[in-house]
């Protein structure tokens, strides 16, 4: 498939706000790729297709995890993660793409996780401040990504953690080794 | 060593506030086995023990680590994790301790860790709540702990990974388990 019919097969699999989330994704991926030096097509492909999966049904993207012998460690955990893994492996099988750094920048685009590769953390950080969010800090998440994409992680995942501490919820292991690893980039720096 | 003989040396390894401190939790954990069904002298010996190594030079706790070849990883994370793995082997060692269990209360009861053993949560929750704690919160946490010592466990190792993360430091995975397994814990009573 090339890129339009990928487009439009994705919008297929989601509703109009989820896709006007994406199209925000993928203008800001393709910014941040310019901005840091990465392949800025890379970044927008991976942006197109990160969410493909979250409009499914929930009981589909667990199912497509056990179906296609993914990391099913992932159903001990919040719902909200498991859209990636589906995303990654549906990337590579309906839209062929082949290439390893983008279907792991869909797949570590809601955990994080250690060792992030420069585009991963360009997909990670476009999705958690495309134009359309409107939580809470978001407006000090996009400063920070004019700086740096590891401060602007280390914000985004201690938020998260914290969050989800407060509603009483797992924590992914994988996000807290992610953060840790922010955190230890960023003091190395120094 | 016989209990006294123990305290004495315990008292000479520390200051007099943490010695205060120690024989808070000592009565506290006493309470709380008597509450929760434990046993009150092991609860008491663990106790009396947990802190020996907490004012010992860092350096001295990390040489010592190294030295007797315990878990070496925790010098990656704060160092207020030290004197548990310290204070574990030295009550083996010094005072001829034999009870694994009281061991295990010991060396988990800053970082906790997945599977306490109920000895191991008294002395966790015992060190969180004695009559000189004065942290805000510690109301919350004593009213819990009339409860549930899986609440106030919660509640606690909560509280402590919010802080690490408000604070950018380092948070031990293995506190991070422990906290995710006694969500699991109490999910499960429900």
């Amino acid at each position: 498939m090339n890129k339009e019919q990928i487009l439009a097969h994705v919008q297929s699999q989601m509703t109009e706000k989820r896709f006007t989330h994406t199209l925000g994704v993928m203008e800001t991926a393709r910014k941040l790729a310019n901005q840091y030096g990465s392949n800025a097509d890379s970044a927008e492909l991976a942006a197109m297709i990160h969410d493909v999966a979250k409009c499914w049904p929930v009981k589909d993207q667990a199912a497509y995890i056990l179906e296609h012998k993914l990391d099913a460690s992932l159903l001990n955990y919040e719902k909200e993660l498991w859209h990636a893994e589906v995303g990654a492996h549906y990337a590579r099988e309906q839209y062929g793409i082949t290439d390893q750094n983008i279907c792991d920048a869909i797949r570590y685009h809601t955990s994080g996780r250690p060792d992030m590769s420069l585009l991963e953390k360009i997909v990670w950080v476009a999705d958690y401040i495309e134009p359309n969010r409107a939580f809470e800090g978001v407006k000090k998440a996009r400063k920070l990504a004019e700086i740096s994409l590891e401060e602007t992680m280390l914000y985004g995942l201690n938020s998260t953690i914290m969050f989800l501490l407060e509603k009483n919820k797992m924590v992914y292991p994988t996000t807290m080794y992610a953060r840790n690893d922010i955190l230890m980039q960023l003091t190395q720096e120094d």
